[in-house]
């Protein structure tokens, strides 16, 4: 039998761990696989004396392009310039390309997946949502039969745990920023996790395949986790909710609802469950209903998972791609109804002096609002949660209220 | 471009439902299997007059299995002995077999999948565990990079409301049971769902795709919830745990420990939350590490969500088999741990007149033991959680307890 020949592209944290756990399981991936299948070389411009692995290594990325025998490259190098020139150049060559490259496949996904369909290669990138935890291939096939309605997940670990150390522990934001970079878990440079860019590239990519067509994190209303205060998990709290930053994407009428922003979520709801570092993805078909997809949702070996079981499946697919990974490209996001327009329930927090002199007028203002206990409340505040409305009617009615008293906090509610 | 025909054999709710989904997701069903699909026959020994499907009403089993067109046929009719019959005969005929029978699975699945790599067809079962949970084919598909290491499932919805109803509204077992019978969730005779047996069919199956190797039922210890009162429901509690029926299937050095028990689930665990009828399964893989899947575990349109999912993938596999999805047979339970000789923490609830007075005694006895405090506790009464012995030494230890106080309860941490 030939061996299918395999290259890593980048021979960082994801690029070890998928080299190392293929090593490791080989013998049963082989035979899963139904093929030998044998890494040849390993791409990185840094030099590894003493790796075991040295003889792999190269330079050189004409090496791989030019090499006849390798037919699927793992791409774990991360960004839009080479990564993205790479991909099209394997793929146009007729080599299947697997990635965890979240921000390549949100920016260019659909050309790319056009580029494998036209060379009848697959370009798959399970590692690219959630780490390890099976989501892209279950979306695509085994919910084939459903009509999905709706996708909302806790897409960053960052994030998700520095929410759980407010929630758990009474941190700060900033208390519990420090400690995420202490603990490996966020950058020096922590924007792309907590201002939501990272969840946004990952719910873009699950919305793009769940409904066809792509959606750009620019078509994307986003905001990050900065501004949610202590007051606020506690108030959340006492309401029956945790606070997290959740990306969704929800059919309405013939347009997509896409959001990236901090949620109150009920305790009813398994997400409110998803604590720490770990992922959690949502999603609602017409025939399975709710189903949840939960594990960790990055770190080496977790990521690595899916990237070998992507290395499987295009071993499988040689020559032929797989069809139902597929979305349309799109030319603008008039498909993307604009948020505001959309009905949604408020979480807001608001101080005056004598604040509570205000709450008939806010009851009568909405209708109806839910005012939320505090066990130590200050007498200058109030927080309550509007009814369901179009988002653009409770900020009219806020801006009234923002005449007398303060407007702290708003957090949209799941 | 030629039509894939589909045979449908059982027309009760499965087949009802999958029936409906197939037509109304036809169009993007059969985009995403990139071929046409449609369903040619239903074999239901019933009439059904005025059904819209009347003209594809059979009742004549041969009809189908003669029938060259016929490429791929549902079995959702249920039990071992027909269905058994019928699909050993479709599968030697080259025809793809997707169904929901567990029981089936669970008991010939090593001879039927044999047969159907024999003749370059398929046997797909993704319904038969969790409903439309997506997990069988995450389970040899995503996670294929991986060697799995334990399996732990709710499997059961019926068992798991008639718990949550035990836990949240303090119903008493029977209670509950009598609810879940009122709204159509358990049967008349609830024996195979209450017993454990259902879920130990699934965990049969889950185990066997996991480790390779036919894990007969009759080798699983299984123990129901009929024994799990509101006072065992209350100490787990008060010590940070819920009750939950768990399948689990464990790699301990090279053998496996499979069994079904009710369990006290720390509430830091995900399973924990998993509440009503719905199921969640969580697989730790030595990469992944642990991730989890949720959602409705049974119900007419989640189960069909996952039978299309395999009806689109049988097509997609025509004369090529799945070569993943395998287990060798079994002929021995020789590979399964005797289950008392594996290491476990145990919850004891003991009674006695002057229960108190023995604390020291048990304290020695298992060098440290948690007493679990209750609010309100009947004096006569001492309930607490052992350190992790095998089990057989724990039994000897409360052996010599039960000579002096009465054993009430015995429940196995997870």
């Amino acid at each position: 039998m030939s061996i299918t020949k395999i290259a890593v592209m980048g021979y960082g944290v994801v690029g070890s761990g998928t080299v190392e756990l293929f090593y490791k399981n080989k013998e049963s991936i082989c035979k899963k696989a139904d093929r030998e299948l044998d890494i040849k070389y390993i791409l990185d411009l840094r030099d590894f004396p003493g790796d075991p692995f040295e003889d792999k290594l190269t330079k050189d990325f004409n090496v791989i392009l030019n090499d006849d025998e390798v037919q699927i490259v793992a791409e774990l190098m991360g960004g839009k310039t080479f990564a993205y020139e790479y991909t099209k150049q394997l793929l146009s060559k007729g080599k299947s390309v697997v990635t965890s490259n979240k921000e390549l496949v949100a920016a260019h996904g659909a050309e790319l997946l056009a580029i494998a369909k036209k060379n009848k290669c697959n370009y798959l990138f399970e590692a690219s949502v959630g780490g390890g935890i099976p989501i892209i291939r279950p979306l695509h096939q085994c919910l084939v039969g459903n009509k999905i309605e709706k996708i909302a997940g806790i897409l960053n670990g960052t994030t998700n745990f520095i929410l759980t150390k407010m929630i758990y522990d009474q941190l700060s934001f900033d208390e519990a920023l420090k400690l995420a970079q202490q603990l490996g878990y966020a950058e020096k440079d922590p924007t792309a996790d907590i201002e939501g860019y990272d969840a946004c590239r990952k719910i873009c990519i699950l919305g793009s395949l769940a409904f066809g067509k792509h959606i750009y994190p620019e078509y994307v209303h986003c905001s990050g986790i900065t501004r949610v205060t202590l007051d606020d998990v506690e108030y959340a709290d006492n309401a029956g909710y945790a606070i997290k930053l959740i990306g969704s994407v929800e059919a309405e009428g013939d347009k997509l609802n896409a959001m990236v922003c901090p949620r109150l979520v009920s305790k009813n709801n398994m997400l409110a469950s998803v604590n720490d570092v770990y992922n959690a993805i949502s999603v609602t078909g017409d025939g399975v209903g709710e189903v949840l997809f939960y594990g960790r949702g990055a770190g080496k070996l977790a990521t690595a998972s899916a990237v070998v079981g992507d290395i499987v499946d295009a071993a499988k697919h040689i020559g032929r791609p797989i069809v139902s990974l597929a979305w349309e490209d799109s030319s603008s996001r008039d498909f993307i109804i604009r948020y505001k327009e959309s009905a949604v329930s408020i979480y807001v927090r608001i101080t005056a002096d004598e604040v509570d002199s205000y709450k008939e007028e806010i009851s009568e203002m909405f209708g109806y609002v839910d005012f939320i206990p505090r066990k130590r409340r200050c007498e200058k505040e109030l927080a309550f949660i509007t009814p369901k409305l179009a988002e653009f009617e409770i900020d009219k009615r806020l801006e009234q209220i923002s005449k007398k008293c303060k407007i702290e906090s708003k957090i949209r509610v799941l």
